[in-house]
């Protein structure tokens, strides 16, 4: 290869890993050099697994051992999907050996966590960013064109969902309700998405005071929960994020001008377009004549959701590539990681103290 | 006429009442007797606005004054949208004088008032109602038959918005932020809708708990109130009530098999139909790929929303005159008032205290 392109590694072996694989293979700007798990033998079979159907990309090599892999000098950059209560240990030990690090979410079990590891990336040098996918597909930038077009007028409110419903087994076998491995439980498997999209919204605006309800808990993990939150001006938020409940990732954005709905905004529904809805409603009083009108626009953006070529977790990595090539870390992106962890730390606080305000 | 039919009167010439006006004189059981206003002259003037059209119809009498209404032994019912502030007065009455009972909502200052009154009417053997349209459409019953089909499971999840954009003149001319006629603002006004279909969906199982937000007032009527209702076994609602965002009117009532989303559950669009959508997701994860899918359904009842003959106003009078003609109230509807009034009285507090969690 002549062109320049970013060396990754992975550290451990997660189902979405899996996925990432393909979008690093597909990112146009990356190489998966080496897959580092426990053990080789747990790697290796990683390796098998996701490679099989591309046997003529190159292998990646199979590392026992995370310290291992980081040592290695041709790798440039690092995906971390350990579970949240190892992260913090490994993503120093990367930035500590110069690697770029790409995160899962929650980046750490809270903010100070958080705030120790972007710092640490600062001082490093390198890049770091969380594993949001949504933040890079086209959508979401032809949704920022038409906030920033007023198309919706000025957002005075938000509500979001995030649910799935979890199998029996997931209360006693999957560690993201593992009070050491995931405390955070569905707050940051899933709340981190609706908080993120708020915050995103809202231009990173933090929020002034946040309520949470602790609606149901597992060992003190949060099986579902719900909070408001308020910013300055009036404009306030809802999110609810649950594992007992049907799947649902919607967001309406909703302002002075209309409304914006987009019911898949984490893992868009699979067909070649990602879109949203635009709504504007209008009450009509003539006389003894009432008309309530709707007027709907579909803003839809041509990439393929099951295309890698198109995808936007491809696109996270091409993203981060590009910035890893670059040379210089962009603060942007911890920055918005820190905020995110800070607004479920509230939401966290607040739900544990039965849902006092929490003042931030 | 040889058929019986309810002989109506209305106290007030409230801009809901030109609507209801229609209504009576399309619900098929009912008549238009006589309209009263603080004055005859101004109660005339209403007559002729809303007569106009309809000039084959016989013309009710216009009267000066609720009292002189009330004592006419010709009516049957009355239809009551006089400001919140000054219902129970007449309310009670109408109920003293024998009158059946069609109040706007809503139906009092608080839920001491509405018992008082629904008590009252108890008494007097009349059928006391409250004025929310949506609840007599068939889109309703064929909600219910999906919820009791088990359609989207067990209900976990409510979430509702009822908003519009208030106009500046609206916070200086308009009684509803008037502290002494309409002291509940837009909790009582569009809150009390987001109340009633969460009540409805859960079966009118109350909230154990409610936490709420005033996010603004004025002269300390709600114009924008959030709350999150919290019910048994892990359900929950949030409802948003508004003056100050564009028109929403949605709910979304989600469950263990999937959700249902309502955009205009107060207030139809314009059509032909009245609809909400079934929503039901499904990830799949085969290897390195991962599939959502989305399985979309729409259930829809015809019944053109702007045709007199069959929009939701003309069902919620004919109901009504059919329990007045059957002779016997049914205590469904007083009850249903009174919950739904307990329950914003429980949001107000909660507002009022600073987000405090207030226990029912």
């Amino acid at each position: 290869m002549n062109e320049r392109v970013c060396r990754w590694g992975i550290l451990g072996g997660a189902g979405i890993a899996r996925k990432n694989w393909q979008a690093i293979r597909h990112s146009g700007n990356g190489r998966l050099v080496a897959v580092a798990s426990r053990s080789q033998e747990k790697a290796a079979a990683f390796i098998d697994e996701c490679q099989g159907q591309v046997a003529h990309d190159p292998v990646p090599e199979a590392i026992g051992g995370y310290a291992a892999l980081l040592a290695r000098p041709d790798i440039d950059a690092v995906y971390i999907p350990l579970p949240t209560g190892l992260r913090k240990e490994w993503v120093l030990a990367a930035a500590a050996a110069g690697k770029h690090v790409l995160c899962e979410k929650p980046c750490g079990t809270d903010a100070g966590e958080v705030r120790e590891i972007t710092e640490a990336c600062a001082r490093a040098g390198v890049q770091f960013m969380d594993g949001v996918m949504f933040m890079h597909n086209d959508r979401l930038a032809a949704l920022r064109q038409e906030l920033d077009a007023g198309t919706i007028g000025t957002i005075r409110r938000i509500a979001t969902q995030f649910s799935f419903l979890a199998p029996k087994e997931f209360f006693t076998d999957n560690i993201r309700l593992d009070p050491g491995l995931e405390p955070l439980g569905s707050l940051g498997d899933l709340g981190w998405y609706n908080a993120r999209i708020i915050l995103w919204a809202l231009g990173y605006e933090m929020p002034v005071s946040v309520t949470a309800r602790m609606i149901r808990e597992h060992h003190g993990v949060p099986v579902s929960l719900s909070a408001e939150l308020a910013f300055g001006g009036g404009v306030t938020a809802s999110l609810y994020c649950s594992f007992e409940n049907e799947h649902q990732q919607w967001v309406n954005l909703s302002g002075t001008g209309g409304h914006i709905q987009m019911s898949d905004f984490v893992l868009p529904f699979h067909g070649p377009e990602l879109a949203f809805e635009i709504e504007q409603a209008h009450f009509n009083v003539e006389g003894c004549h009432f008309h309530m009108e709707r007027h709907s626009r579909r803003v839809a953006t041509r990439e393929y959701s099951d295309s890698h070529a198109t995808a936007q977790e491809t696109k996270l990595f091409r993203k981060f590539g590009e910035l890893v090539l670059g040379g210089t870390p962009d603060p942007h992106w911890p920055e918005i990681s820190l905020k995110t962890q800070l607004v479920l730390d509230a939401c966290l606080r607040s739900a544990r103290e039965g849902c006092r305000e929490v003042v931030l």
